[in-house]
């Protein structure tokens, strides 16, 4: 909120352009890659009301497939060699935006081994790995943050992990996954599920493989996230009951709708008496006063129950190519900024 | 998200022992006393996992009025001369939770002039320096933080200023005054005017002079604030349309409730097609599909739209001892986090 003009001790050494690689560019590399460029000297003010420093980015590199995007890209930022990213020193922060475990994981140890800074997406990744990616992080001594990997455009992560550093997160209730909430939503109104998911597809809400959103991984890994942070342990893959959408039939979600309920695809960590936390992701049917009764369509909400602040909740798009990217580029800027606050 | 284990080039000269300064400890002052007393083991792990540095906190001292709280204070941190703290160069930060213009607004630019990093919740002093105290804080290079000034527990200063940094906020609706919701909320379900403003004020809800509240002064320093966020200027009190809530009439409450509407006190800053903002602090009667309609009680909610995250939306509690407290340990920790980062 107010100009740090620091003296320039240490940092002498540090170039005020900071360069950045995109790995992908798909629905939210493309996402990015327009909000840097369109958003550039807005950032810049910006960051230089936060730290008193001229710094600007630049994504000097961007890489896709050898037949991917031959068009779109200026050739000289478009490389299909991932070499040219990790060998050029200049570059200090990768944003992996491939999604997948492989090559994703690989490629974001080799960037953190080269000392560069790491931004991604990845849900699947980040959970997949159990802690390991957080540990190359401190071991590399560089910065790893995936804000956008959770609920998308909704700033949840950093919400937990520095506006409520003080207090203790007992439970998170969410609605995750923004297509099958929209196929609810839909079936609600009176579409066929088929309809619905036909739908969802051409939305491009659905990956070619929905299963990942119909059987509950996507919004388990991103559970999963939300309990690393806030019991500083992923909890095992075995350990989060797990139960997708294809099992609700449109007479479970009319007999809900004649009870005044909403059947929605909820993600829970709860905090237990014994301090241990257990985890959920499951159909349930909500009563028109729970804060996630009207959350309808792609839209994600998080409630928060603490300690002290009581109960927070968080609405906002999960999905999208400019809504999340909106969260990986605040990730970027707020790397800039730590490497040059002090 | 990562530990910075970074060398001790610069900061072998800083104590892992950040010294703190309350100021006040009414309803918000004794919340963070409490917090920061409660959480520092925890407080204290997450500052090590976010820098990879030992760093506990302290409460130093706290000013009182010389007859306030004799009992509840150790006699070796309560003072009731400002000079004590200001003259003490180990004391890191300053908390100022007195409230109102003065002395609070000379208090806070003496500790910056110290070369005292500041967090406030003072809203009224914020809004009214316009911008000074910020500029001070710049000239000073020290931190100036005051997340807990707008909506309580809501992070949502920092999810402006971080989390949407590469976005632009183009509308901003809110919510923002705890007290006078109660009392709308009250009267809808039935309460006289005057009953709902009784128990308002048996709750501590409304000050002593309540007309901050009710007429709507209040809630315009938080407009203004968000509006300087957005826009990086304050706007004048003279560019806030503002009506408060004393000026409704049951049957108004009444005559909304048939329609299948509430009404709310609602601020809006809203970007116009010249690219200004306008300003409102306003009753508006809010239809059931409105993302403020269903915020009842003390709770705030905010909606913001943006020109690529679209449009989020934060609830909770915008006021109360330990739920504004946690707002002002935000604030505290994420300085001590600065400090250290690098």
């Amino acid at each position: 909120m107010n100009n740090k003009n620091n003296k320039d001790n240490n940092l002498s050494n540090k170039s005020s352009l900071i360069k950045v690689a995109l790995l992908g560019f798909g629905t939210i590399g493309s996402g990015v890659y327009t909000l840097l460029e369109n958003q550039s000297k807005l950032i810049s003010e910006r960051l230089y009301s936060a730290t008193g420093r001229n710094i600007s980015l630049e994504i000097a590199k961007v890489l896709v497939l050898p037949d991917e995007y031959p068009e779109q890209l200026p050739q000289e930022i478009r490389v299909t060699d991932y070499d040219q990213i990790l060998n050029d020193d200049s570059i200090e922060i990768v944003v992996e935006l491939m999604g997948g475990l492989e090559p994703a994981t690989k490629f974001m140890n080799q960037a953190m081994e080269r000392g560069k800074h790491v931004v991604t997406a990845n849900k699947y990744a980040i959970f997949t790995a159990q802690g390991a990616l957080e540990e190359k992080a401190d071991l590399t001594d560089v910065h790893l943050r995936y804000e956008a990997a959770v609920a998308g455009a909704i700033p949840i992560l950093r919400s937990i992990t520095e506006g409520l550093i003080g207090d203790e997160v007992e439970e998170v209730v969410g609605i995750l996954n923004g297509s099958t909430n929209y196929i609810l939503t839909e079936v609600k109104k009176g579409k066929s599920l088929e309809q619905a998911l036909e739908e969802a597809r051409q939305n491009g809400y659905l990956e070619a493989d929905p299963s990942a959103d119909l059987e509950g991984y996507d919004a388990m890994h991103k559970l999963g996230i939300l309990g690393y942070l806030i019991t500083g342990n992923y909890p095992a893959e075995r350990e989060i009951e797990r139960a997708g959408i294809t099992g609700i039939s449109p007479q479970d979600i009319e007999q809900a709708k004649q009870n005044g309920q909403a059947i929605k695809l909820v993600a829970r960590a709860t905090k237990t008496e014994t301090g241990k936390f257990t985890y959920s992701v499951r159909p349930e049917a909500l009563a028109e006063d729970h804060p996630l009764f009207h959350t309808e369509g792609v839209l994600n909400t998080i409630q928060i129950k603490c300690k002290y602040a009581q109960e927070l909740a968080f609405t906002g798009y999960g999905a999208g190519s400019l809504e999340t990217a909106t969260a990986v580029t605040g990730d970027i800027v707020s790397i800039a900024r730590d490497l040059h606050i002090c």
